[in-house]
């Protein structure tokens, strides 16, 4: 006999396709849920539909502000002129280097890499749009945050080929990671780490 | 600078206010969810808003099958005659008993347990509907599946003293759980299960 009516199953049904979230878990939450009151039960939803108006920032893909074209970043005063672009490829690889506070430039979303076996190619990232804007910003430095990979290495490649030689194009380092041991360490982070050694 | 718009922002906090979920979860959650198409996060959105049409069975307390007035249990043909009644805080200690598979008759959720100190006495609990459900049903035995602390000993008094005394009222048994070893338990568990020892 099951005794959860049929919005409860809803409920728990789409709070377990949530990341980290199983059935046991979203169970626990959906039965703490029943006992919120109404109106806080129907902003929640609200709020949760309110995702689907998210827009991408037309000039750069992170998250626009709230009924706005542009970002948080390209709205900003101090950085909208910056002739640095760093580019990466999610959104939250964009809000791991802003929390890092070192980088004051500008960004731009890939939304992926190159991918030609499951059809990513550079239509898809939109890399036209990406080349415009870095003649059009007269951008003079290019960060690739772009993580290591096959596909990685190649997209960073492309886009190599793809932006004028003006440009001074940059890869971010890898190596030992902070707090990182070699002793545990992977042999192609050490290989990478030897290869990139500095002069001290 | 904060590069989250409000509707993520908005969407983070509510979140966040589920059990086992803190604001670093919450905010993966929600980034997640940025990546759902819209009718999935519109569906997702409604079946939060359909909790808030959730009803309580007018006879026991559980939650009721959508549209209707009685649980599952109620409507049940097999045990909506039975002559034992199970009474329990919450519906998920009722779901607990459910699972469990041993227990077929009727259940009846109180919603908690006396408390005057934080003002919840009999009017609060609707005991005088539960002891009129009692007679109705023409109910023979009841179990008192009551937590065992202070206030759910003094609530299982209380119901035996309301309940006729042709009535059988039994509580559940308190000792070692399955699985339990000795060497862990606390004092007062050792102590009920010597004071509830069986001859064998």
């Amino acid at each position: 006999m099951n005794l959860f009516p049929d919005q409860l199953k809803k409920a728990i049904e789409y709070f377990s396709k949530l990341p980290g979230v199983g059935e046991k878990t979203a169970t626990r939450q959906v039965l703490v849920l029943t006992h919120w009151d109404k109106e806080k039960l129907i902003a929640f939803s609200e709020a949760l539909k309110n995702l689907a108006t998210l827009e991408k920032c037309i000039e750069c893909g992170m998250f626009a502000r709230e009924n706005e074209e542009l970002c948080e970043i390209c709205h900003h005063s101090d950085r909208k002129n910056s002739k640095t672009l760093c580019i990466v490829e999610t959104v939250t690889d964009c809000l791991a280097i802003e929390k890092s506070g070192y980088y004051k430039g500008l960004f731009h979303v890939l939304g992926g890499v190159l991918n030609p076996l499951i059809g990513i190619g550079p239509d898809e990232l939109h890399i036209n749009q990406l080349v415009e804007r870095i003649e059009r910003l007269k951008i003079e430095e290019i960060i690739l945050a772009i993580n290591p990979s096959v596909e990685g290495d190649a997209t960073c490649s492309y886009l190599k080929q793809q932006i004028k030689t003006s440009v001074r194009v940059e890869r971010i380092g890898f190596g030992v990671p902070m707090g990182g041991s070699l002793e545990y360490l992977d042999a192609m982070t050490i290989t990478k780490a030897l290869e990139n050694r500095k002069i001290l």
